[in-house]
């Protein structure tokens, strides 16, 4: 019976939903738009439909469009700059994480100044940020749901992160089509991703009831979606559950927070610059192993939603790591950090970045430097 | 698949988080705060530590404190003129929906002129409203989550009501403690109203797969605290348990809207000033019989929440209505209209103002002026 908060931003799902884009920024106030993007959304064709919704509404834009993945804080500066010096008044962000987290930092440094390690303890901004629309092209990150804004410190080789209600969108686009652009390995590995948020959300620290909701909900949606599209089916109707998954899983982090596979997963994202969800997939079992007996009813709980029959809390939480690691087998994921190409001689130097990391405070388990380092070797 | 919109409040929840609405109204902007409420909140003891919270943050405040049950036009009008005289910037409502929906049309009133009956349009509401932030003393209304504000249109003896993204709170305040001051007797009302809303809300044609989360969460939260509260027991527990019900029916019907047994209780509540809640209860079985055919998977899933244990669709939604049927004769609810001296020969005149509230269009049935009458008969 502890307090909690809840917030959201106001959410538009469905079909062609991409086309609103305009008539929410015009509602918001907004006249010249900073577009935030990458170059493969760029590729895609999704952009065009954005641009293509400002103009119609009467709105004037600048694209920013070459967010790389894992953005880096001297990008975030550039974009800033150039915010400025367009006379910008809102931004969208249309993308994954990368381009929606660039964003979010990017409004922060036009309304706030300073750096943006300045504003890596929880909820340290104060002036209102410009109006942010963001627009989903993945279902993976759920940045544009959330709180949070990951930036790689480049020079420290650190992700910092920015958590902070400021850092919410406005509006917040899900649209189920945009994921038809997606190859089948890049559907699996956003709806990899979708899964360890719901997990690691759900048995954090800081979960809730109302994060529970959403985040069995996301556990069930993308275990059912992930071994559809590994079976070769793609439709509709599974964009849609995987778009409704990420949205699920996206609501349940943005306000239960995460745990340590996220904040492992980050330093090494970060510091390799590697797909921060195929990370994770490769250290969720260990975490989970790691973090068992911190809770078994809710690891027991996630055994059924992942679609295995349990006879018991005992033996649906003795279960887990295994109904966990044979989907990701059954996924083809690599299990192994040393398929990533990850230094095993740089373990120390990232288990001090990681203890530092926002995400392990809501680990169900406490974890020390030394669990870090363990963690890493088992996961090698 | 179609498109759906989900907006909520900033959501505060917890033990003595009545203590913090100070603390919101200062981060909001507010100096001087138009406090809404009335006579029983007064009484309660809860209007006083909200007003011990707004003078430790420094701020000024008028309380309007006598906001009838069923709040009619003529007093809203009364109320911002008072807001205006003298200078407020933000409203505080503290109550049960009476005085949240009448904080909420004034906040309409003050910023956007005018009469209120000009507003029954859904989302016509065009300029900002000042802040408001809702301190619910019951669980039964949902107004401090939702975007409806219910007046009564005096001279006509007609519920006006008026939905806008615009009339959500900025911060709603759920402190289970607050349930303290109910008798038994309004606890159980309060639950009904809340069961009323999540069951309505999960069949609505306006149902989302986001709003089934919460309806379905709800009835199941609400039905087990109903039980209870009339087995004698009164715990923490069980007001926390309440509260999250009336938190997630909320949520549900703000988004999805109502139905039938909604539209009909405004309509005879308004006229004959008798509380919402309990007619609603009267109705739902009537409404229930009515819909069942037009969504039997969800009636279903409605009688399995309830505590029932169910062998098929079939089964399930052919004993909805004695499951809740059984549960109101267990709480020892009036069943029939005529129990709450509601006049047979009104009807014709009431069927007319049901058929054009909006929660009718939002009913799985579609529902005409003699359905209305010969569902009135019925309930009779």
């Amino acid at each position: 019976m502890n307090v909690f908060k809840f917030v959201s931003p106001e959410i538009i799902f469905g079909p062609d939903t991409i086309w609103e884009c305009g008539i929410h920024a015009v509602r918001l106030g907004a006249k010249r738009v900073f577009v935030v993007t990458d170059k493969g959304v760029r590729a895609s064709g999704w952009l065009a439909c954005v641009l293509e919704s400002l103009a119609k509404n009467g709105l004037e834009y600048v694209v920013w469009g070459d967010v790389s993945p894992n953005p880096k804080d001297y990008e975030i500066n550039c974009g800033s700059i150039q915010y400025i010096e367009n006379s910008c008044d809102s931004l969208l962000a249309v993308g994954g994480g990368s381009p929606i987290d660039a964003a979010k930092a990017v409004a922060l440094l036009v309304s706030n100044g300073g750096k943006l390690s300045e504003y890596e303890e929880v909820d340290s901004i104060t002036r209102p940020l410009p109006p942010i629309i963001a627009v989903t092209t993945t279902a993976g990150s759920g940045s544009e749901v959330s709180q949070f804004s990951i930036i790689l410190n480049a020079p420290e080789k650190r992700k910092m992160t920015i958590v902070s209600k400021s850092l919410i969108p406005y509006v917040s686009i899900h649209d189920p089509n945009l994921l038809e652009t997606l190859s089948n390995q890049s559907m699996i590995y956003s709806g990899v991703h979708v899964l360890t948020h719901a997990i690691e959300s759900y048995v954090s620290k800081g979960a809730t009831p109302m994060t529970d909701l959403f985040a069995i909900n996301a556990i069930k949606l993308s275990a059912n979606s992930l071994r559809q599209v590994k079976g070769g089916s793609r439709s509709k109707e599974l964009n849609h559950c995987l778009a409704m998954a990420n949205l699920n899983a996206g609501l349940a982090f943005s306000n239960a927070i995460l745990g340590a596979a996220h904040a492992i997963t980050h330093q090494i994202s970060g510091w390799f610059d590697i797909p921060a969800g195929i990370v994770d997939a490769v250290l969720l079992p260990h975490v989970v192993k790691y973090n068992l007996s911190a809770n078994r009813v809710k690891y027991s709980n996630i055994t059924e939603a992942l679609g295995e029959n349990i006879t018991s809390i005992e033996d649906g939480s003795d279960r887990v790591i295994d109904a966990i690691a044979s989907l990701f087998r059954e996924l083809e994921l690599p299990d192994k950090l040393s398929d990533l190409h990850v230094n095993l001689n740089l373990y120390p130097i990232l288990a001090q970045n990681i203890i530092k990391d926002i995400c392990l405070v809501a680990n169900p388990k406490q974890m020390e430097l030394n669990d870090v380092i363990a963690l890493l070797r088992r996961a090698y």
